[in-house]
């Protein structure tokens, strides 16, 4: 019988390892939805996102998973037909998402460990098929980071054309500049680089794309923009909202500040950069140069270890990091650095990696 | 400036007081959603909410608020035209959710405080012309709790028609057989009568209503009853859930059982009778005799004290209860006795009231 209390430090893509004070102050008795202490949590909170983020756009919380307002970014913004990017598990996913809404869409698929290129977006989009495109800024499933500043000089060519980015495992560990990027959905959850428990989703949603969402029908009622920004104008939610992860998130962004959004970008640089050396040495990288993510690596087992028995092994010294997902199970692992980790802590992880493959010899 | 850190007792109909001991539980560290740990917790749950309901259906977590499970009722399951029954500001809402997810519906609204004749609901399905109803159980706006059990009886003369009921604030409070009164999907938040922080919704869905589901286009992603089955196949969620709530529930069932179902349902049976008692005698009851809610009571301010200072003057005494829903605010206050509380709790919060009133003759 596995023991779900056992405790294991988590060096997967998420959830992330929570700090000892952001999980206590999950802890905190409840407020009611419709109060004004609830109000007062959501005028704190929001703005500290839109510094955050580099924007004035409203910035929204959905109590869901990301995954929510990936539906919601298509739900409301796709009117004509959309393009979505497509290098990994999670992009696909949101062209599976897309369909399912009822959407006309297209899958522009590159391969795996690759990131997209400008030049081949701009050329589709130059078809004036598309009224949308969906782009997953950091691939957590292969641990590549596409070119967001490069997409969005192609992207502002086609004022037209709804930018929507999934940032869920990039937001807050990598500086993200909402409003000179252009991007009009950027989403995230907060249990990746924001080092909370999950149960809460973020986005920062343009005028652009509210003016949209007008023209769009069917939108539903959970997910729909138009009601969010009606209940953004109370300070308030469309329903009752994960409070507790309202007060997690707002305790860590406090947090975030002391440390400085530079120096947390910074961290997130050098934990990346030694992972990957690490990863180098010992096994190969599966991205190509240039697109490998600052907030999760994925490392080729190019040695055909036994990823299951490494992560086994982990366990007993309690830690934990990720098996390749899907098809790139056993072909490759991941290892996340994002959140609150340290360089210190990246480096008992690879110790306690090296010894336990140095006992196997 | 409003802190919302200050501590109030909730006596409002959700988000209710949540227990220390359930509180903690929320602080636990984080475990991978993809884990054999999750998977332990899930294993764990579900079983409980099957036995909590009386069912041998599919029990649904997803990380939303009920309102997200109200969406996917009439997303999965409304093919024809969906017959929604309306008395109240959540009923009324579920009308809107299934208009605005594209889905003919014809609302059958009673008055406010009036609860729905199960001869009605059988003289309108007789027309054959709907293929699912929506019943909101308990409305928490008016504090009208319908007769489940006879509403039942008629739609078993009915076997294709969805019978789909929002048990939001009854369930966990009062008994709800799901199997004996063929309820195809039954669901709930948690931050009501189970009393555990909000985030996660709770859905007992009926191999009908799967059935069901696969008749039906545009069932979207995020709330596909055909992907919940899926990955509750591997007792998994469909996307990183709320953790710490299904932590806080897990152990706030435990605690259920503890205390014993039906010692569950009688202590919310008696803090009803002391209520509505205190409230007669008093004021006045908003909901007509026999359809007067165990879970939460409308008080008629036929005294037209002012409802807003009060519940400033019981915030100097960390305590609070709810104005009336909309257009009732004023007009009506309402009371929560759901979740944990107990008749001594409501005791204090009816002395607090009687003084602070006395106070101001």
């Amino acid at each position: 019988m596995v023991d779900y209390r056992r405790y294991k430090k988590l060096f997967i893509p998420g959830p992330t390892e929570v700090r000892k004070e952001v999980l206590e102050e999950m802890g905190r008795p409840m407020i009611g939805h419709r109060s004004k202490e609830l109000s007062a949590l959501y005028g704190e909170l929001v703005p500290k996102l839109q510094e955050l983020l580099y924007t004035k756009n409203h910035v929204f919380l959905s109590t869901s998973s990301s995954t929510g307002f990936m539906e919601a970014a298509v739900r409301n913004c796709v009117k004509k037909k959309c393009l979505n990017l497509v290098c990994g598990a999670f992009s696909e996913k949101w062209h599976k998402i897309t369909v399912a809404n009822g959407k006309d869409a297209e899958a522009m698929e590159i391969e795996w460990g690759t990131g997209h290129r400008a030049g081949d977006i701009e050329e589709k989009l130059s078809t004036g098929e598309f009224d949308a495109i969906t782009l997953v800024h950091n691939e957590t499933s292969t641990g590549t980071m596409n070119k967001l500043q490069e997409i969005s000089e192609v992207m502002k060519k086609f004022p037209d054309v709804m930018f929507l980015v999934d940032t869920v495992s990039s937001m807050a560990g990598v500086k993200i500049e909402v409003d000179k990027l252009g991007i009009d959905v950027c989403l995230a959850g907060v249990q990746k680089a924001f080092a909370v428990p999950p149960g809460l989703a973020v986005a920062a949603v343009s005028e652009k794309a509210i003016e949209k969402a007008k023209q769009v029908e069917n939108r539903g009622y959970y997910f729909d923009f138009l009601t969010f920004l009606k209940y953004d104008g109370k300070k308030q939610t469309i329903t009752t909202p994960a409070i507790s992860q309202m007060y997690a998130l707002n305790l860590q962004m406090d947090r975030v500040k002391e440390e400085g959004l530079e120096n947390r970008f910074k961290r997130h640089k050098e934990m990346a950069d030694y992972t990957r050396k690490w990863a180098s040495e010992n096994f190969g990288l599966f991205v190509e140069e240039g697109y490998r993510s600052d907030t999760v690596t994925a490392v080729a087992n190019n040695k055909g270890i036994n990823v299951a028995e490494l992560n086994e092994k982990l366990g007993e010294r309690k830690m934990m990091l990720s098996n390749g997902y899907g098809d790139l199970k056993e072909k490759t692992f991941r290892i996340g650095h994002m959140g609150d980790l340290t360089l210190d802590e990246m480096k008992e992880l690879t110790d306690a990696i090296d010894e336990i493959l140095g006992e196997g010899k």
